[in-house]
């Protein structure tokens, strides 16, 4: 919705752009937009502007923003710049960022902009690409801060005032052998609260956390977070410190994997991009793949109802309940789905809890089931249904209601002791199981009770 | 699952704990589960053993342990320990930690343990619990550092040398005048490397990004994330720095939120405890709600159903596709939800994207569309249901997951700009919209082609 003020200033806006006035445009988005936002639309603007536009707010403020966009978004925009741009602002990027962007870019068009790169920097880079991005090594800078263990901590401190600008943290100094191997850690609080004369290996601890380059990046965050760490060295086979993950990496990655398992228990494959930059036919692929398996496993609900046809055709009312019954059943299973494998992720509940886990859904699931009970009781009457069916009906949701909490509660714990991630069993899956499992329930009751 | 090795251990481990043997009880516990775990079982202990075990490791380990359960599970600790000792672990805790547990415990019992600490450590907990836990003075903690702005360097690092074993980050150095007014802020990085005699005055940052105490904590959260900074000042309307909030409660707060829209997505209100440690009758009224809306909602497929009972009873085999069709419109529409809602919550997308995230959509339905009408046609051909009767659930299914995708797309956006949550429009609210729409959609088909 455009209000007249918004008019007022696309209008000047327009007027700038037109007049070439860069400075003026420059200042009016930034009047109008945060960085992220203003990140967003530099990909609307075409290729000549964005050029100039680019070169005029200089190599650091251009890799700020693109620091804004995800990797693949900042790769769309570097691959519109001549080859020489794109490395003066990667190069100026924090080497971790700058090493998922080049990644997004086709091959032959990174080898070219790695050429025009300091050597040194390149170097940097072509390491980092080493590992898979969703390691540790894919996530680690090494702009961290090392020194060796025979320092003095004023040396230290001297030594630290000409890399202060370029390490990503010196909250943390590390401590390197001559082969590049940690040997221990030490505090920035520690150099600046003890004697200058101290030795740096009589200050160092030497029983550092360390991780491995391919470790998941999702147990790192979660190490990192456990600890309270500011910042984890990533060390290759041999204990050569490689690079450093630091914490504010880890809202990043649990965002990005708290994205995936959102995506998993609402029934699709993680997209992996953004949802804006993936094209329809990414999201058709990624739901797809699920909707054929769901399909699949609903088919035999037709299977099901044509073995009671019979009842069917003799109390047509009967089909009337189908949608109400298997849909609350769905919901139960979906509320049980959710909750219990947000639990497990976060609280870390195994198949060990079985029991417990167990023990309480089913107090739930009965008390449910009795609510449930009762009011499709009431629905099914006023809907003059007559006694007998409605008695039938409302047994049934009590009976789906509880066998939907313990379905649903039983599969994610099975899931995870069978090594298998437990939001594949995802609110779909779950209301699929239970609505052709119901249909039984409800016709096998209604044969039983009313005699058909 | 016990293995034997497992059998060996808690055999010894029972053997220790009848011998009043603690030490080894300790390190048996220490070496078999992680701090969570160990704190987790605690909770099983009964009081007298819980009282000696945690005197035997002492206050230090003890609020250690107990950080890192929910403030909850803390507190129905310490309500079981005499007040004396629930005092000395609470005043060794991080302030901002330890206000949290106190809210948890009985207000009578809350003050009595208050009472029984120490004035200062009360008094500073008093002031914290004045503001509501999910608040930026609910999360902050008063462990900071702050000097006046006449200091030199020297003075500062030796003033640094007192307090740094009680502050929580000495990586920020606030500066405040003599009525707490907070001026400016310097980095530790910054005294080590200033000449001694240089004044903080002139070398600190003026302009403070800072946040008001009744600020909403996920706002804070995204704030020092976006800024990648360590701390954030937390302030009062007169600008007086109260506390600050640090990098490592941002997980914390975003986990617990992400928690929320998780549950909220499934169909439930959100928990606010701990799953392990809901009890069936909380994890009852959790999901109550929302089942009796739902079955409100649903209420209504039984007229839809009823409306068309002369063609059901002329043609019973329509009816057997009912599961399947509806069941498919719920997948897709909880697919659709599921993906928008987080990208919604993530990347900020708005009801101005309206068009563009419906037209993605429409394509992607279309898709999706074609491909279930290929399969249901398949199905329907296979079960023997006849040429025309194929065409018609064909027909319907690729109509309704159109329709889903839409809708789902559709709903989350509009709920935002009425200011409402978005992930309110939960996979089984979707489902149950589906539903029964779905079915008119599926019968009016039917009605026209087949011609009943």
């Amino acid at each position: 919705m455009m209000t007249s003020t918004d008019r007022d200033w696309t209008t000047e806006l327009r007027h700038a752009v037109a007049a070439g006035d860069l400075a003026r445009v420059l200042s009016l988005l930034r009047e109008h937009f945060d960085d992220h936002e203003l990140a967003t639309r530099l990909e609307a603007v075409p290729g000549p502007q964005l050029r100039s536009l680019l070169r005029f707010i200089g190599d650091d403020e251009s890799a700020r923003l693109l620091s804004r966009l995800d990797a693949a978004g900042a790769a769309a925009l570097l691959d519109r710049l001549a080859v020489s741009d794109a490395a003066d602002i990667l190069e100026v990027m924090a080497p971790d960022d700058a090493a998922d962007v080049i990644a997004e870019i086709p091959p032959s068009e990174a080898a070219e902009i790695l050429i025009e790169m300091e050597p040194a920097e390149a170097d940097e880079l072509r390491e980092l690409m080493e590992y898979p991005p969703d390691t540790a090594g894919g996530r680690m800078t090494p702009a961290f801060v090392a020194v060796d263990p025979e320092l003095r901590v004023d040396e230290t401190i001297r030594a630290l005032r000409q890399v202060a600008q370029t390490a990503e943290t010196i909250n943390y100094v590390y401590v390197i052998d001559d082969d590049g191997v940690l040997l221990g850690v030490l505090l920035l609080r520690d150099l600046v609260l003890n004697p200058p004369a101290t030795r740096i290996r009589d200050l160092m601890v030497t029983d550092v956390v360390q991780v491995p380059a391919m470790a998941d990046q999702e147990e790192v965050a979660h190490l990192l977070n456990d600890l309270d760490l500011l910042a984890l060295p990533v060390v290759d086979d041999a204990g050569r410190l490689l690079g450093i993950i630091t914490a504010d990496d880890v809202a990043d990655i649990l965002e990005e994997e708290t994205t995936e398992d959102i995506e998993r228990l609402g029934g699709s494959l993680p997209l992996t991009v953004s949802y804006l930059r993936a094209s329809p036919f990414l999201l058709w692929r990624r739901r797809v793949v699920w909707l054929l398996v769901l399909f699949a496993g609903a088919a035999y609900t037709t299977t099901v109802l044509r073995l009671f046809e019979e009842q069917i055709e003799e109390l047509v009312v009967l089909s009337f309940y189908i949608p109400l019954l298997i849909g609350t059943g769905g919901n139960v299973g979906s509320q049980v789905v959710t909750t219990l494998v947000r639990a497990m992720s976060v609280e870390g509940i195994g198949l060990r809890d079985v029991g417990r886990v167990l023990l309480k859904e089913m107090q739930v699931g009965l008390m449910l089931g009795a609510v449930m009970a009762a009011v499709m009781f009431v629905r099914a009457w006023i809907g003059g249904t007559g006694y007998d069916i409605a008695f039938v009906v409302a047994l049934a949701v009590a009976v789906i209601v509880v066998w939907a909490t313990l379905v649903g509660a039983f599969l994610p714990l099975l899931l995870r002791r069978l090594g298998l991630d437990p939001a594949v069993v995802s609110a779909p899956l779950i209301t699929t199981i239970v609505d052709g499992t119901g249909l039984l329930i409800y016709f096998l009751l209604a044969r039983l009770i009313l005699d058909l």
